[in-house]
C-alpha cells in the first residue's frame, strides 16, 4: 500500500511534468516553452560563434564552459521527457527524440573520445528543436493562412517553377556551347549554374559573359528575369486578396441575410403584395391587416 | 490472300503502336510517354556530366556504355515512329522528327568518324524532345491561364520592354562617355550591358563605376531599376486578378439572369406582354388587369 | 505670272513633302517615319560597333562608307525640314532642330578639321531623334495609361524614395564609420553607394563588409530592400487596377444610364406612380392611359 | 515699471521667435524651415566631401571656411531656441536638444583641442535633425497612409521576416558544412551571410559555392528568393488595396444613406412612422392612407 501510495504520487508528478513539458496554456507551460527557447538559441549562437576562428582562440574556456552548461540542461530536459512520457521508447525513437539525444550525446562522448571534432558539428542539429518549441506558438495561425494562399496557387506556381527550369536548363546550355570553357562556364551544369544566377537576378559575377553572343543573350535573360519575378508576385497577391475579400463575402452574406429578414416573407392575404418590412403591420399596397 | 491478312494485321499493329506512341488516355500511352520523358532526361543529365572534366575521365567508359544505351532506345523509338505514322516521310522532314535522328546520329557516326566530338554535342538537342512529350500532360491548363493572362497585357509590357531599351540605350551610351574605356567600360555596347546588368539589378561587379558621376548615375539607374520592376508586376497582377474575377463575374451574371425572371415573371392574358414590374397590379402594355 | 505659278508650284510641293515629313495618317508619311527609323537605329549601330576596338580596326573602311551615307541621307532629310517648314529660322534653333544639325555636322567638319574625335562623339545624339519619330506612333495610348498610373501614385513614390534616400544616407555613414577606408569604405559617398548597391538587390560586390558589425548591418539592410520593394509595387498594382476598374465603371455606368431611360421618365397623371417601362401605354399601377 | 515694459517687449519676441522656429503655417516659419533644411543638407554633404581624399586636400581651407560658417549659423540657432522656449532646461537635455550640441561643440572644441578628429564625426548626426524639420512637412500624410498598410500586415510580415530567418540559418548551417573553410565558408554567420545575401538577390559574389552539393543548394535558394518575394509584394498590395477600397466604399455608404433617404421619404401623418417603400400607398404601421 506504501507502494501503492508512492506510485500514484509518481504518477501526479509525471503528469504535473508532463503538463509543464508539453502544455502551452497553462503559464508553467509557457514559461518553459519560451526559457528552452532561449537556450537553445543561445547554444546555437555559441557554436556559430566557436567556427569563427578569432573567437575560437581567445575565448575557447568559456565557450566550453557554456557548452557544459547547456548539455546539462538539456540532459535534464531530456531525462525529464522520457520520464514523463506514457511509452518512453516511442518517444527516444520518434524524430525529436534522436535530434534531443544527438544534442546532447557529443558533448558526453567527447570526454572519453579524443578527436570528436566531426560528432560536435550534430550539435548544430539543436536548430531543429526550436520548430517543435515555435510549433506550440500563437502567430502559426498567420503563417498558416499565407500557406493556404500558396498552396491554392500552387499549380500556377509549379507552371511557373517548370518554365524556369526550361529557361534555365536550355540557356544554360546554350551559353556552354556559345562561351566555352575558356570563359570559365567549363561545363553545363555550371553554365546552368551562371543561368540561374543571371536569372534570379543574384548576379555573383564569378561568370560573366565575354562574347559578344554570349552578352547578347545574357542581356535577354536579365530581362526576362526581371519580367518573369512579376508571374508569382501576381499569382500570390491575387490569392491573397481572395483569401481577404472570401472573408469580407462572409461579414457581407451575413449581414444580407439580415437584410432579407427585415424585409421578407409576409404575404399579404388580400393583395397578395410581397416584401413588407418586417415590422409592417399592415399591408402597404392595399392597407388591410396583415397576419404577422 | 495470305498476304492481305498479314497486311491488315500490321495495319492493326501499327494503329496499336501508334495509339501508344501518341495517346495519351490510354494506360500504355501514358507510361510510354513517363518512360521517355525519364529517358531523355537521364540521357540528358548523362552529357551533362560528360562535360565536366573530372567526371569525364574516371567514369568515360560508363558514360559511353549509357550513352549506347539510350542510343539504341532512342534507335528503337525513331524506327517505330517512322513505322506507325502513315504518311512516314512527312514525320521524317518535320521539326521533331530531324530532332530525333539528330538524337542518334552522332553516336553512329563516331564509330566510323575518328574525332566527332562536334557532332557528339548535337545530341544536347534531345532537350528539346521533352517538350513534344510534356505537351501532352495535364498542367498545360494552368500554363495557358498565364499566358492568356500574359497576352492581355501584351501592349503594357511591350512598352515597358520598350522603356526598359529605351534607357539601357541612353545610360550606357552615358556612361560609355563618363567612365570610358580606362575604367573597364571599353565600348557603347559593353556600356549597355553594365546598364542592364545594373537596371535589371543583377550586378555582376566585373564593370563597376569609378568616377563620381558615374557612380551617381549609377545610383539613379540602380533605384529606377528596383522602382520600376513595379510596373510589369503590377500589370501581371491586375491581368491575373482580372481572369479570376471574370470567372466569378460569370457565376453572378448566371445569377442576374435568375434574378431577371423572378421579376418579370407575370405574363399578361390579355397581350401576352412579359417583363411588367412585379408590384405592378394592370398590364403596362395594354391596360388589362394581371392575374397577381 | 510665270514666277507666280513657279511660286505656286513650289508651295504646293512644300506642302506635300511637309504632309510627308510631319504627317503619320498618309502611307507615305508612314513610309517615311519607318525609314527613318530604320535609318537612326542603323546609324546608331554603327556609331556604338566603331567603339568596339576590335571591328573598328578591321571594318574602319566600311564603317566610314556607311557613316557617310547616314551623313548624306540624315543632311537631305535635314534640307528638306527647312526647305518644308513656314517659319524655317524657328526649326533651326528648335530643340530638334539642333539635335539634327549635330547629327551631320561632324561628318562634314572631320573633313577640314584633323583630330574631331570629340566632334564625332555628338552622333550618338542621332539617338534622340528616334523619339521624334516614335511620338507618333499608336502605342503611345498605352504608355500614357501607365504614366497616368505612375503619376496618379506619385505623392506615395515620393514618400517611398524620399525613404530609401534616408535610409541611404544613414546606413551609408554608419557603414564608413564601422568599416572605414581599410575596408574599402574610403568615403562617405562611396558608403552611400554601396548601400544603394545592396539596398536595391544589385550587389556588384566590389565593396563588401568584413567586420561582424557591418555584416550584421548589411544583412538587415539587404532583407529591409528584400522586403520594402513591395511598397512601390504595391503602389502601382492598385493603381493600374484603379484604372481597369474606372474602365469598368465607365461602361457599368452608361449600362445603368441606358437601364434608367429603358424604365424610367413618364409619371402617371392618373396615380403620378413612377418607373414604368419605357414601352408601357398603360400605367401598371392604376391601369390608366399614359400620356407618352 | 520700465523693467516690465522691456520684459514684456522680450516675452512678444519670444513668442514671434518661437512661432517663427517652431510653426509651419506662417510664411516666415516656412522659410525658416527651408532655410534650416537647405543649411543642414550642405553642411551634411560638405562633411561627406571631407571624407573624399582628392577633395579634402586640394578643398582643405574652403572646407574648413565652410564649416565654419556652418557652426555659426546653427550655432545662432541653438541660442534662439534656447531663449524662446519656455522651460530651457527641458528643451537642453531633451533629444533634439543634444543632438543640436553635438552638432556645433565639435567645431569649437577643435580650436582648444589638437587631434579632435573622432569628435568632428559627430558632426554627422547632424543628418538627424533633418528629421526634426521634415516632420511638419505636407507629405507626411501620405506616409501615414503607407505606415498604416505596412502596420496591418504587420502579423504576416513578421511571419515572413521569421520564415526568411529560418531558411537563413538552416541553409547557412548546411552550406558551412558542405562547402567548409577552404572555399570561404570560414564561418557559420559568414555561411548565414552568404545565404541571405543570395536569398535577397543581391549576390555580392565575394563567396561563391564550389562543390557541386553547394552550388545545387544554392539554385534552389536562389529560386526560393525569387519566388517568395511575391510574400511581401502580395501582402502590401493587398492592404494599400484595401485601403483605397475602404475610402472608396466610405463613399458608397454616404450614397447608400441617401439612397435609404429616398426611399423612406413618406412620413405617416398618423403614427408618424418613417421608412416605407417608396411604391406604398398606405402606411405599414398603422394602415392609414399616405399622402403619397
Amino acid at each position: 500500500m506504501e507502494n501503492d501510495r508512492f506510485k500514484s504520487r509518481l504518477d501526479l508528478l509525471r503528469q504535473k511534468i508532463y503538463i509543464v513539458i508539453y502544455g502551452v496554456n497553462t503559464p508553467a507551460g509557457k514559461a518553459f516553452d519560451v526559457g528552452l527557447l532561449f537556450f537553445i538559441l543561445l547554444s546555437v549562437l555559441v557554436i556559430m560563434l566557436e567556427t569563427i576562428e578569432g573567437i575560437d582562440v581567445i575565448f575557447h574556456r568559456e565557450l566550453i564552459v557554456l557548452e557544459w552548461i547547456f548539455t546539462i540542461i538539456f540532459s535534464i530536459e531530456y531525462a525529464l521527457r522520457i520520464f514523463c512520457s506514457k511509452k518512453p521508447l516511442k518517444y527516444i525513437f520518434s524524430f525529436y527524440g534522436i535530434i534531443d539525444l544527438l544534442s546532447i550525446l557529443p558533448m558526453f562522448l567527447s570526454v572519453f573520445l579524443a578527436g570528436s571534432n566531426v560528432l560536435s558539428s550534430f550539435r548544430i542539429l539543436r536548430l531543429l528543436r526550436v520548430f517543435r518549441v515555435l510549433k506550440l506558438m500563437d502567430f502559426i495561425q498567420e503563417s498558416s493562412k499565407l500557406k493556404v494562399a500558396l498552396l491554392a496557387s500552387r499549380a500556377k506556381i509549379i507552371v511557373f517553377l517548370y518554365t524556369v527550369m526550361i529557361i534555365s536548363v536550355t540557356v544554360g546550355t546554350l551559353m556552354y556551347y556559345i562561351e566555352g570553357p575558356g570563359n570559365g562556364f567549363t561545363s553545363i551544369p555550371k553554365s546552368i549554374f551562371y543561368t540561374i544566377v543571371t536569372l534570379t537576378t543574384v548576379g555573383y559575377g564569378d561568370m560573366v559573359p565575354v562574347t559578344p553572343v554570349g552578352q547578347f543573350l545574357s542581356m535577354v535573360l536579365m530581362i526576362t528575369g526581371y519580367g518573369i519575378i512579376a508571374v508569382p508576385t501576381g499569382i500570390v497577391s491575387v490569392e491573397i486578396a481572395k483569401q481577404v475579400a472570401g472573408k469580407a463575402e462572409k461579414t457581407d452574406k451575413t449581414l444580407t441575410e439580415k437584410h432579407k429578414k427585415r424585409l421578407n416573407g409576409i404575404v399579404c392575404s388580400h393583395c397578395n403584395y410581397e416584401g413588407h418590412n418586417d415590422d409592417a403591420h399592415y399591408c402597404c399596397n392595399c392597407g388591410s391587416k396583415l397576419n404577422v
